[in-house]
């Protein structure tokens, strides 16, 4: 056998799948930071002859910013100074959405993968991998008998749960529509949000529990065999996925994991959809949590309180009477805190106004957050969870 | 306070993020497995002028397939019938690679994110989340001392080994030049092919440990907090990343996870770069590995072999006397497999072929496994650690 020597440079070792895009064309740089907070996108693509840069900083999202070509076929695009925040965005190409290939920061947002980055600030840099210790996150698997099938949930166990022997309290972490066991993790930066509170002191080394809160789906799309529609007869089915998290789910992980199993070392929040289960569950399961979050909750998911498909209002007898009958102002001395959290140009503000005077007129305790200038966006559900798990257990 | 019924759909209760595909044009369905085993791939594009699908089992993966447009504006290219596998794919919208917005399984493939499916098959099933009992994937942090640096790296760990105290074998399972801790997941669809190479019996249930095997590398490029380079160096560098592996990583996993610790249940293997790491971190550590694996192994990444730097062979005096001194057949009666494997087509096949006949003339045992038409493809890559996988501990 003859060994001819060949001339193949250490890029040939490359998967055949590497990114062409690796192998022409300039270097750019996307984004870029300027320094007064302006941001620059840039794409090469000279064959495109209209691209659009889609963004969630700006009014309508959907329209997004038309970008400039220059004469090397290079499209860019700079913002007005932006707020520091966890930034996602998209580029359209003659209609189509594409991912910026100079930026490998890319989360999936339900059905949808976009990039994103993070300009700097105080409370922004909190969603970043910083030095810090750092949790892990698993892909862990589950029976549940309540919903008939396995199901997949995200587990976060904070730095330090590796090699000790000691018990954690833990937060069940709920998405909202459209999400799934992914969704605070990837474009929630829940583990990092954790990592860096708990490493400045502002909250405790808590486990955090992330399920898939729909009630026919065992693992978010892009694993399951097939798609799902978990949307479909959702009002129907109301409260079964509260059922399935009591029943199969705290077991599971007050079995597998070194947990406080009282109720005052367990707590549950969510956003969206996800708040207005939490809220449900902590409230018809007084026994099992003392500690509820809703960041923007949709209270209209719970059982049979919509006056009809689809309206986005709550039935108040139905509340009082099917959904929370008995609850009064004895919770008070049980739950050490209700925090309902919601931007002012949330479309679901009213009912949970509704709700909130309720509570008032039944003298039942919460924290109220109502944050100016915020519709139903993820901006606002990451400063939840900070301002929320830094007050957990304490 | 006056509380209006808002006519809100729950769709409102969408993150504004969600994919503005969702909410415009017709209903498609991309990819679509026909009868005869060909494909169909659409996409909705009608202001594009050009469009192409680049896919991995196309001759030149970069010049793609031209796709035909209809009136309606929707673009369609249909393959001619594939053998089951594992694909992936993109589209090319007027030169700019897109996602396919109608198939939400996307994988990360380096710095590239590219749909995938997978076309049915006895083989390729395995390659598929299927109705069996799943081990959990964690991403789990430790300290390098050996690299200075806090790394990242994926641990799996069978169905079954939450609520047990049965210790399990380990497999060390390293990815390839551009890769990093989260290519066998992620593109190698390594945690299902376990969970079904185990259910199916034909593999022991065993902990699964997938590094970042970049030695200037903390974690994954859409992790860390900027990129690096990771090739920067990688010649003068040579054998760090094994030494961090026996030195840093082992320890860390006997000490945090029911392992058996002696060498007859601890194996190592990887692809590409990752099976030359894997060849000299078992061949120079035989006291800790009685089972070696190599798919496609760059061996060209040893320190001091290459005849000249980037050239892709191997100075056999080099391997014989700074690379593995003292090895001889010896070794037979202490190595239980050594496996090394590589497609025919493969660019890497010359130095390859070069230590197999060093070992030959040495008289130490391998397995040597010549794949005929295959390249430096993930295609050969998953199917060699079904068979290593379906050796191992046995």
């Amino acid at each position: 056998m003859k060994y001819k020597i060949l001339l193949v440079s250490v890029l040939f070792c490359f998967s055949l799948a590497v990114d062409a895009q690796f192998q022409r064309g300039p270097v750019i740089i996307s984004p870029e930071i300027l320094s007064d907070n302006a941001v620059t996108f840039k794409i090469n693509a000279p064959e495109a002859t209209a691209v659009n840069v889609v963004g969630n900083w700006m009014e309508n999202p959907f329209a997004g910013a038309g970008m400039t070509k220059d004469s090397d076929g290079i499209w860019s695009f700079t913002t007005e100074p932006l707020t520091p925040d966890f930034y996602q965005y998209s580029f359209q190409v003659n209609g189509v959405t594409a991912i910026d290939p100079s930026n490998v920061k890319v989360c999936r947002d339900g059905s949808r993968f976009t990039n994103y980055f993070v300009l700097p600030g105080d409370q922004s840099n909190l969603y970043k991998v910083k030095d810090v210790p750092h949790g892990t996150v698993s892909k862990v698997w589950y029976d549940s008998p309540t919903l008939g099938m396995k199901r997949r949930m995200y587990v976060y166990t904070p730095a330090g749960y590796e090699g000790s022997t000691e018990k954690f309290p833990v937060l069940y972490l709920l998405h909202g529509m459209g999400g799934d066991e992914d969704a605070w993790s990837s474009v929630g930066a829940a583990e990092n949000i954790m990592d860096n509170i708990i490493a400045k002191g502002l909250a405790k080394p808590i486990i955090v529990v992330m399920p898939n809160g729909n009630y026919n789906q065992s693992a978010a799309q892009n694993v399951l065999p097939a798609n799902t529609n978990f949307m479909a007869n959702y009002d129907e089915n109301a409260g079964k996925f509260e059922e399935s998290l009591v029943k199969d789910i705290i077991p599971f992980i007050d079995s597998n994991y070194r947990t406080y199993t009282d109720s005052k070392n367990r707590a549950i929040a969510g956003l969206s959809m996800g708040g207005g289960q939490a809220t449900y569950a902590g409230l018809t399961n007084i026994d099992k949590f003392d500690w509820i979050g809703s960041f923007s909750g949709a209270f209209v998911i719970w059982p049979n309180v919509r006056p009809a498909p689809g309206v986005n209002d709550l039935n108040m007898d139905a509340v009082e009477n099917i959904v929370f009958p008995g609850l009064d102002s004895g919770v008070n001395s049980k739950i050490k805190l209700m925090y309902l959290a919601i931007g002012t140009d949330d479309p679901l503000i009213d009912p949970q106004r509704k709700f909130k005077d309720w509570l008032d007129d039944n003298n039942i305790q919460f924290e109220n957050i109502e944050t100016p200038g915020y519709a139903h966006v993820w901006s606002l559900w990451r400063m939840n969870l900070v301002e929320f798990g830094s007050q957990l257990f304490k």
